[in-house]
């Protein structure tokens, strides 16, 4: 029995870490997705952004991060004490004593983890991307991963306020992962203004393209495939035929959700340009995967699909309408994160789950939301003040690999329009 | 014991799920080296074509073929019966009860299979690129995904006339997957004509060379790591010992097949062009996957290399007949998928494997391809009559990019030439 | 208890598999790195040489070098003795009767280990890139993975002289994989010399940009992702508590090192450049990943970091020493795998290890430059006088794509500056 024990705590463990392994995956997916809808002239700032932010991530929660969102005694309901470092990982006899109570390396709850506040991040640098300062951002990652982030991450998952008996249900993060990030990527986006062009004095909206397709296109079949780590991982056991039933459904449902958001953002796109609209395709899918993350389990992978289908709807819309008010979010990451965010928090009451209610999503909801945007925008304006946040206009015209990173991603190809 | 039962059951689903996660990076794999191989004014359709394929037969699948190619009770071994939609998963009691006759969860099955057809419709989208409408491929591909190739993989692997003991083996779909796509593209190719500029008035050939070979051998790359879990995966069970052995011994003879199809593609084109040719070593190595795909575990990895050898000579042979006989395929799909899948399915008999014949081998190969070529090429002529299957020769020439996505893949590059 | 043992044995074997196919992406990695960092003109070529460098690898290490480096019976700590072709695996009551000791697929093994002798192949294209003639770098690599790697693999892995009673302690393979594949790549470059253009007349050092960042980023991602594989396996074992606590913190310090690598890469690059310098942050984060190799096991992530860290400053004064001195490698390689790969081997003595000796270590990292340095130089040598080592001038300044692969890489982009 003991050598059943073990070998259900390596099996679990290593469920972990190779659902860790394709949730840090995403974050080249980002990398690709970011740098393929930007400029030729913003690819290597975007790049060293993206690689960089998830070092940042990758630093910070292990500094004090994952203190903050799982602490070991938690002061309050809202607020967790601080501590800082890793401890030691579970001892063989402790395991065995347990009886399966503790079934997985701590190492590997970690590894998981963090490759989450890591998505987290990469959200912000697509919305903020082509005009702000590479250090400012680089300064913001350092408090957003550190501590932002965490602490509502804390609330949530953490044994904070918002969990089950509140009545909010986040299963993998549409709220604590998506929302969040997209909260300070607005509250980044409000501070910083629109790329100089983007819109015309009389109201005209231009269209921006992005330099590079297939980088777009291998970012968002990148993160899908993460996504499978991302929400199948989140049922955070493996082993017994009910929880590898749940995590099965789970893959098939977060399958279901972003196949049917490609479909629905191809055809509303269709509808309404014309065209079959690549970068709308891309956000469909997108979206169908963030609308599911909330409840990828209770529910049929018929009833996923709708949910992932109006998800590629919605962000079509979204997009649509984020332009109309000026709010310039050059890869649309509001919109698929945030939009469609609150969209799959709400969508969990369509499931058969029973501890969420109406008051419970709603005050999840804005309780993220709040926390994150009114954080950010205070580093953020403190950022301003201190080191500026924003290229100036000759740097942001010239493009701004050249004066941030001094290397073109493209010295070969690209005509620099 | 039961605890056994339990954990057995995780780690075979869990298997099921890595390997379909692989398999279904292969979408992005297909995207990627049809988009290097086109030409740049025809990419954001390609990649839209991929990503939207895969979409559909992810939701196709889960309505209809799925119970199409493994139906809970068939009518005969001819006709499965139609049901729709997925049913629940096992529960533990059956499980238990069955004394590990049922060790995987349902759900993970279903991932493992709808990734295979997503398979299947990519080797589709390669051979007709660059001139066929993309709505009409999309209206195909619902199609094809939902009926035609359940159907005759129902024949094959769902308790069709085609089993075992009809002497007709295909372990992981050398017939079943690629044949049966390069058979769909086939008929594509036979409707829609080639290219316009391809074959010159005086029988020249022309070479259109494909704008991103980066790409290409991304895509490559991503073909070979996916094809771990495709083949892999295709054992269906890992907790033996036997099984396990029999999973790591399909590694090893599918990455063997795949580097000798590199080396003998490699020195066919050097003796044959004098050159190095970077697309044939690319094709070599998919040929060498394809060839093992019917038998990778019935024989040693000495002759795993030799099968994909020939396969690696045999591609490039075929690509340029089917070049003299004006078949034009963009990426060589046909070639690779078809010509070589039907060299895999006669390999099984060089293995010591015993239930494989001759005869059965044979018509095995020649149901898949007259069922599919025939199905398909009926779909195609009536799409052809009602919505059209080519873009106008002006489209053609401005590429379909503008025509059918209004995005270009490359807007700051492509010198359109 | 007997299930025990199979499940056992089957969780382990799937462990290696994956490790292994995360091992074999990095092939791909590579082959992004390095086609993103040279020019335009030389892509394809070094494209071609990675995916045949990895199917060359595949073949000889199957043929001889597995047998080479793991003997079944050696002759001596020098020399293993001949023998060709692997073997049957075990039987299932082998295992059974072994309780435990035979623990997982023997082609389990053989997958693992192949794909660590393509890592060390793909270290040497990138250095030797722009220059070098692809036919005579191919017949290179059959007698590196074939023999050179093995045998020095052979004397630390293989039951060698360099086993930890001699003091020498190299986890993963800071030192038999990467400082191998540098010294080899160094012997390489310094027969070759440096590109024309690279060094001015008068001590002038030009930069030559690389065509395509968001590539060699890919690549970076690539790499990262697939040491967690190279790293995390090589614990060789993961079903008991102790040992799924190590490859979880493998995993966590491997990433840990590999953040620290990107940040203090980034800063120095900084200092003393004024800019974010994206190919130094890669670099960095390759270097925290070289330098981790050889201990990721017996230290905190707190001091994985610093081991990392330092590796990142390492390899930009690296970088521009080597340049300094005129050994010209486009890719960094030798600095990333060669320098911090010693690095790597000397940080070991800073955790609480207790085989390794500072001798043992010295030793251990001479045995394998000067081992490698100088069987590579001969049978480069002996490649320069028979087959030519270097294109001519003139196919330098046209760039290898056309005249040794007949295909540009990019045919509509580049400017061919």
């Amino acid at each position: 029995m003991e050598a059943v024990i073990e070998l259900s705590y390596a099996l679990d463990t290593f469920y972990f870490l190779m659902s860790g392994a394709l949730v840090m995956w995403m974050a080249a997916g980002f990398a690709m997705l970011e740098a393929g809808l930007v400029r030729a002239k913003n690819t290597t700032e975007i790049l060293t952004k993206n690689i960089a932010l998830y070092a940042i991530a990758s630093i910070m929660y292990m500094l004090m991060g994952y203190n903050i969102m799982y602490p070991a005694e938690a002061v309050s309901g809202y607020w967790p004490g601080m501590s800082f470092l890793l401890g030691a990982d579970h001892a063989t006899a402790d395991v065995l004593a347990s009886e399966g109570d503790t079934y997985y390396s701590n190492m590997s709850d970690f590894f998981f983890q963090v490759v989450f506040v890591a998505t987290a991040m990469s959200i912000v640098s697509g919305a903020v991307a082509e005009r702000m300062k590479l250090w400012t951002f680089l300064v913001f990652s350092v408090v957003m991963t550190g501590f932002i982030y965490p602490l509502q991450g804390y609330w949530k998952w953490g044994g904070g306020f918002l969990d089950a008996d509140f009545g909010f249900q986040d299963f993998a993060g549409s709220g604590v992962v998506h929302l969040c990030g997209a909260s300070a990527a607005l509250a980044g986006v409000w501070l910083l203004g629109a790329r100089k062009g983007k819109y015309g004095p009389n109201g005209e909206i231009n269209a921006i393209p992005g330099a590079n397709l297939p980088l777009a296109t291998l970012g968002t079949f990148i993160l899908w495939l993460g996504w499978f780590g991302f929400n199948g991982g989140s049922q955070l056991a493996l082993t017994s035929v009910e929880n590898a039933n749940a995590v099965a459904l789970v893959f098939v449902n977060t399958n279901a959700a972003a196949a049917a958001g490609v479909v629905s953002a191809l055809i509303t796109a269709r509808l309404l340009f014309g065209k079959a609209d690549l970068t709308m395709a891309l956000n469909g899918a997108l979206a169908g995967l963030v609308a599911i993350t909330a409840e990828p389990l209770a529910q049929t992978p018929g009833m996923a699909s709708v949910v992932g289908a109006i998800g590629g709807v919605l962000v079509v819309f979204s997009i649509i309408a984020l332009d109309r008010v000026k709010i310039d979010d050059p890869v649309g990451a509001i919109s698929v994160h945030g939009v469609v965010g609150i969209w799959g928090l709400l969508a969990v009451l369509l499931s058969t789950n029973d501890s969420a209610t109406l008051t419970g999503q709603l005050v999840g909801i804005a309780t993220i939301f709040v926390w994150t945007f009114v954080a950010s925008a205070i580093v953020w304006a403190i950022l301003k003040a201190v080191m500026g946040i924003r290229v100036t206009e000759e740097e942001e015209y010239a493009g701004v690999d050249l004066v941030e990173c001094g290397l073109e991603a493209y010295p070969e190809f690209a005509s620099n329009r």
